[in-house]
């Protein structure tokens, strides 16, 4: 299962210190992993970033560094946030544990990725937004505070272990004979259906308050295949034509 | 179990970078362990070491500095050695979640602890001697490296997660703040779908094939709340009215 760690992809967004990167990068190699994105580092590349990767250096160099996290998510099935708190989410917040189980059963056959956040306010909501499902690492209730580079290693290495796992993993949680949607094909379905609510008049673009947020979450926990994404199309599709019909109707 | 996590003590031997020293308090503060003890580091205190434990400079002033590993051993009822390599030991070499398993266990009732060597060339042998049992954390096997903060944090991120196994399994993934739909609020979404997908015409109910079928898998494996079956059920009263209208234009 070493295809599994191979993709996984680790992003880190907004990074301020580059020690961070390095470490992170040390942490990724030494377990297996390889694929290091950076949503618009703070410094990089940079000396200490290269110092505090202590020989995994090759994975700096083959980093991937852009500016929106959308880059870096089009070709995955699969999205874990790591958070702090927990906060209101409407997508489920796991153990390290059971979100890792998830991550490996969905990355033995398809792209996924982990985002980590910024040291000092972790991911924006726009960002967990993106998310199938959110891990918080439990902590001392008086003292939080996790680094970075410390957090990557924990998972990584929880990463490693389920990938090697000799019961192999739970199967992919089975949503029928297809493979699951990529994030560039659930940015399509919402947006058309987007489309598709404000043509029958129940979202009002002036004002359309968390209705989006809110359909996002509860789809992104499903885990869409890709059948369903033209199922849910076409409805909307037909949906949109009841909408303009209606319209012309008035 | 909080009790148990207090009688752990983090034992690091010849630490040649004071910020691994800050980093490895940071980390233990964070899983809910105090007891820190460093034994003869190159450098201590240090500016770096309180920079890089963000706030756990607490433990860092508690810390036990001896020059001889026998001055922080002496209460101790286990000891767990950490390893790179597989030499030819004469203790188990175990892995970090039998070792943590074996570790609590003492420490729910007696003083234990873990040694953590020199960053370049780990314990030495009479250190590993002083040791009951060994862990070695796995690692590709091309790059073994792991930094000191990043193996103190897994090791005792193992320690918190075992110390508090007993009381309380994983929690229940957070659903959000509603309480799951029942299976009649289901039903009756599930109806009012299939007449609003005959009304905009994408169902035909001569021959329904499996829609509905795959609809409810769908939605059934999101564990849609009380409130999302609202906004569903919104929006299809606002498709059929549009499917309605559009009928009644053709």
């Amino acid at each position: 299962m070493v295809e599994a760690l191979a993709r996984i992809r680790c992003v880190l967004v907004g990074t301020t210190h580059p020690g961070n990167i390095g470490a992170s990068a040390r942490a990724m190699k030494a377990m297996g992993l390889r694929q290091l994105a950076l949503v618009s580092p703070l410094h990089f590349p940079a000396a200490e970033a290269t110092a505090r990767a202590a020989g995994a250096d090759d994975l700096l160099a083959e980093a991937v560094v852009v500016e929106s996290l959308d880059d870096v998510l089009r070709d995955c099935v699969w999205v874990l946030g790591t958070t702090a708190r927990r906060r209101g989410h409407s997508v489920p917040v796991l153990t390290p544990e059971v979100a890792v189980r998830q991550l490996i059963a969905h990355a033995s056959v398809s792209p996924v990725a982990i985002l980590f956040g910024r040291e000092s306010s972790g991911l924006t909501n726009t960002e967990l937004d993106c998310c199938n499902a959110l891990v918080q690492i439990p902590t001392a209730p008086d003292f939080r505070s996790l680094n970075l580079g410390a957090a990557v290693q924990l998972l990584t290495y929880l990463c490693r272990r389920e990938a090697f796992a000799e019961e192999s993993a739970d199967p992919v949680p089975d949503g029928g004979p297809d493979r699951p949607a990529s994030q560039a094909e659930l940015s399509a379905l919402f947006e058309h259906y987007e489309r598709a609510l404000i043509a029958i008049e129940f979202l009002d673009p002036d004002e359309p308050r968390q209705l989006m947020r809110r359909l996002r979450h509860l789809y992104l926990r499903s885990g869409l295949t890709v059948s369903e994404v033209q199922i849910l199309r076409g409805i909307l599709t037909h949906t949109e034509r009841g909408g303009a019909r209606g319209r012309a109707d008035t």
